[in-house]
């Protein structure tokens, strides 16, 4: 998508120079864009570790490109990094992430092919462009299953405006463009739909406003921040025509991990009759989930939740909101059942979050 | 309630001096405990505007002591201090204050039964005084009315640990002890119930974790820290036994405005059948309503939604969360409807929440 008109992937390589990866760095944003260059496995391993990168689709692109980058850092260098070594060292980067340890699997695959170092590292770089191109045309695929739901609603009011409800971010940013809940947004307001999205904050890490709300910002698609607690008067008032969220993990029946508070709106959306849809790659869905109470539901620092991240005096800071002393929970996922969701936006179209669709879906 | 061990009102006359009227400084909690004196009605309005005291009773009460302030001074420095015009004053501190200005026509009121100046000062006194007892009053008997509901879960229990979430602060330090939402709360940590709080941190101003999980943790109530996002997901994991929450302003019916967040924690209740109780006097119940949408829902400065105010580097400081040019809405209060609620809690008796219980309540 557009940061200041121009547009970009989160991730590249350098067009005069091959053996450089160029990234957003993460960090920093909203307050700050930049661009980091990654030259070596250390430089993508640290990328993913402190964040400069996140988002499922992106840590994994990113680790490929790492592991192509090592390969060539290795021949050029004369180093002998085992292979195995760099792999692992990859893996263990974030080491919850599924799509992290699934791409370093396809690269440690693909290099089988050939045992000629040369022709390794041109297959390494081959096989991370494809697991980046397949990532993007994901997202792609979901803004153009999504794209009808809201123009749809948009040929039914009289205003025509649509107004979308999102939570945490499922942007561009965490993939490689488009985004996955964010990918029909993009296609509607890039068609001329005329839309508005309110973002929810999404405390403890504030992702909406960081991220999607810079995101939609860059692009100009028309948006306001609320506090989390917000939506559900909102869509009293009948200012909510529609939810879409993404998805960490979800089972073959429907049910699915979140960012924490995810429930809370779908609750809400049931309770005014509003859609609800969840936007996600298919591979998303995992088969081996007998229900949802086998997800594990991440604890993370609690002093996330004492503290607020934010900008103060043109540096970032920290500020604490709660007495010393205090102890403090910090859930970064919910489970919302799948009787409170209307459909789910894939790759693979569009079907309702019941086994017998979403089996369907997956064949 | 009690603050590093001893037993504090939010506003009392100095012991030693009757010119003097203290309250507790609430700007800067949780980080800094300090005792405002207030000599004039001036500063009684800076008090209340500055929102070195705040929730309704409390308000209404500071404004009856600086009615008398003013007179008393007006007395003994021979000042012409117009009634109507020290009246005017107070109100027009935080306007849209219900308590504010019935606090000061009940005090305007409670002079006219004298034409001397004395007299009238002592009369002024004696009413506020009696004012803030009976709000006191009001408060204790929420307790003892909430209190069986919470030993009634305890009993049932194996552990007989009852969790509690609340939003807000609807506790001791709105009002003059005890709270409303926190009475019960306070009454059965008191009588040696094994209980534990759940605190919202209620975004976007964190009454939650700048004053309730201050005065719980004063008052060595036990209680936990969480984002507005996870109260949902608790339920869902069977960790919340109960919801308390305070209330703005209620409809004979028994729909009602509280703070923004309550509708979706009473949605989350009502899905995992966990009782939802609203503490309140009965004063809260404004029988001139003939449903919700008359209450209108206060839009504050976008401001607080894309700033966060915290304490950084031993002061208090805003960090911003936004990217710049970010648009915010800033609901205060949400409407949350009398269906979700199991019950009222009064300092009349308990009561389910429709018109012919309430109406009986009021009566």
């Amino acid at each position: 998508m557009k940061i200041k008109g121009q547009h970009y992937h989160t991730i590249w390589i350098n067009s005069t120079d091959p053996s450089v990866v160029k990234v957003i760095n993460q960090r920093f944003l909203p307050f700050s864009f930049q661009i980091l260059e990654l030259r070596t496995v250390d430089d993508v391993y640290m990328a993913i570790r402190n964040m400069a990168v996140r988002g499922a689709p992106l840590i994994g692109v990113t680790a490929a490109f790492g592991f192509y980058l090592a390969l060539q850092n290795s021949r050029e260098n004369g180093e002998n990094q085992s292979i195995t070594g760099i792999a692992n060292k990859l893996k263990s980067a974030r080491p919850t992430a599924v799509n992290l340890a699934m791409a370093v699997d396809r690269m440690l695959q693909s290099i089988k092919k050939s045992d000629l170092p040369d022709e390794q590292i041109r297959i390494a770089l081959q096989t991370a462009i494809g697991l980046k191109n397949e990532e993007l045309e994901n997202s792609r695929k979901i803004g153009v299953y999504g794209l009808p739901l809201i123009e749809n609603i948009a040929n039914h009011k009289k205003d025509h405006q649509v107004n979308i409800l999102t939570h945490c971010n499922a942007g561009w940013l965490a993939c490689i463009d488009w985004g996955t809940a964010t990918a029909p947004i993009y296609m509607a307001h890039n068609k001329g739909v005329n839309l508005h999205v309110w973002v929810d904050e999404t405390r403890p890490r504030n992702q909406g406003a960081r991220l999607t709300a810079w995101e939609l910002g860059e692009h100009k698609v028309p948006h306001t921040l609320i506090a989390d607690n917000t939506g559900g008067q909102l869509m009293q008032e009948g200012l909510v025509d529609m939810v879409i969220v993404g998805c960490d993990r979800m089972t073959p029946d429907g049910d699915f991990a979140n960012k924490i508070g995810t429930y809370l709106k779908a609750l809400a959306a049931k309770d005014n009759n509003i859609p609800f849809y969840v936007a996600l790659p298919s591979t998303s869905i995992d088969r081996t989930l007998k229900n949802a109470t086998q997800i594990p539901i991440e604890k993370r620092d609690p002093e996330e939740v004492l503290t607020v991240k934010g900008w103060y005096d043109n540096h970032s800071a920290y500020v604490r909101i709660a007495p010393e002393n205090t102890q403090a929970l910090n859930y970064s996922f919910d489970i919302t059942p799948a009787r409170l969701v209307t459909g789910l936006i894939t790759e693979k179209g569009t079907c309702k979050p019941n086994r017998e669709e979403i089996s369907y879906i997956l064949s």
